[in-house]
């Protein structure tokens, strides 16, 4: 606990250290905003973190983020059932949204295949994933795990239990990032985007 | 507020949004980090936010941050009543105090002279910096401003209305940061460490 700050001030650089990328400058930079905001205004913000905690569960079908039972994607019905976009965790269903390139539903695995973290099929939604493929009429999955070793362990796994299910199974495409020059690419990068190079027309 | 997320996560990041040096991105990794977190810990930092804005007031005497009526520099015994460090707010003293140099009291001003904001002397806590003079044994006041416009005019304005009462001023030296190449200086700095120059002894 910092000794430089009133004890009230420490505990609150405390919690917002346990926040990702907070270093001990962000938290305390953090909460001189909360002193020096409105009452108003730190009350709203406190009330938002208590709120999303409160509210907030994963979809009852896809593991997405739902307040209440159902996620907006899995509610709204101009999504196409027969498409699910397979992620590791909510926050790439918010990226790829963000993309406005796909209409179809997801399913949220709740991480990635990771033996050395001792993370295994069984710690994910597999199952739930597979009993969608039989339940619904799923006609395609785009796997979309991450460009990483874990990423690519989940996806061979996927393809491995969802083949024999007799559905049409993609990846994502891994090439140049857009607006990036080819001299500052990686090797990895470059030779995928020379494996999935595709015709001119 | 962003419509890929459900409401309440929505309302979380706009409120983290207005942190400063907090943008879009970096408020929805803050969000996941509430979501993620258990429900404890998210319990934790919203009281944190809101004991911050309940416990903390202005010093009485010297308008740093205080739990209660009075600061922990000001009740501290053993800090020397006749030094007063003069900082714009009370973000500088806690760099001041982690530089462990300083055992002398502080005074807050609660920003700096800006014309241009619509800042004058008026709106800081000048006039309490004179009464401490005229009531306490003061020997030695530091103006300890920032290096900027603001920072000068500052100390230029409390020069001109302190040396009149008898106390001895002195400004914080301005040069080279430690750890910095001399090429790297910008030409103030340098010039600045050229005319703040000391003899070798």
């Amino acid at each position: 606990m910092a000794l430089e700050f009133a004890a009230p001030i420490a505990r609150l650089i405390d919690e917002l250290m346990k926040m990702p990328t907070v270093g001990p400058k962000s938290a305390a930079r953090l909460a001189f905003y909360v002193l020096g905001a409105s009452r108003d205004d730190a009350q709203r913000l406190a009330a938002a973190i208590l709120e999303v905690k409160e509210k907030i569960r994963p979809c009852r079908t896809c593991f997405n983020l739902a307040e209440g039972e159902v996620c907006p994607v899995c509610t709204d019905p101009l999504r196409d059932a027969r498409q699910i976009c397979v992620v590791a965790d909510a926050r790439d269903v918010v990226a790829l949204e963000r993309a406005r390139e796909f209409r179809g539903r997801y399913h949220v695995l709740g991480g990635l295949i990771s033996p050395m973290d001792g993370v295994g099929p069984d710690n994910l939604t597999v199952g739930a994933l597979t009993d969608r493929v039989a339940a619904e009429q799923v006609e395609e999955i785009i796997l979309a795990t991450d460009s990483t070793v874990s990423g690519e362990t989940t996806a061979l796994y996927l393809t491995k239990v969802l083949k024999p299910l007799g559905v049409r199974l993609s990846r994502l495409a891994y090439g140049l990032p857009h607006g990036m020059n080819l001299e500052y690419a990686d090797e990895v990068t470059l030779a995928r985007s020379l494996q999935g190079r595709r015709p001119v027309e």
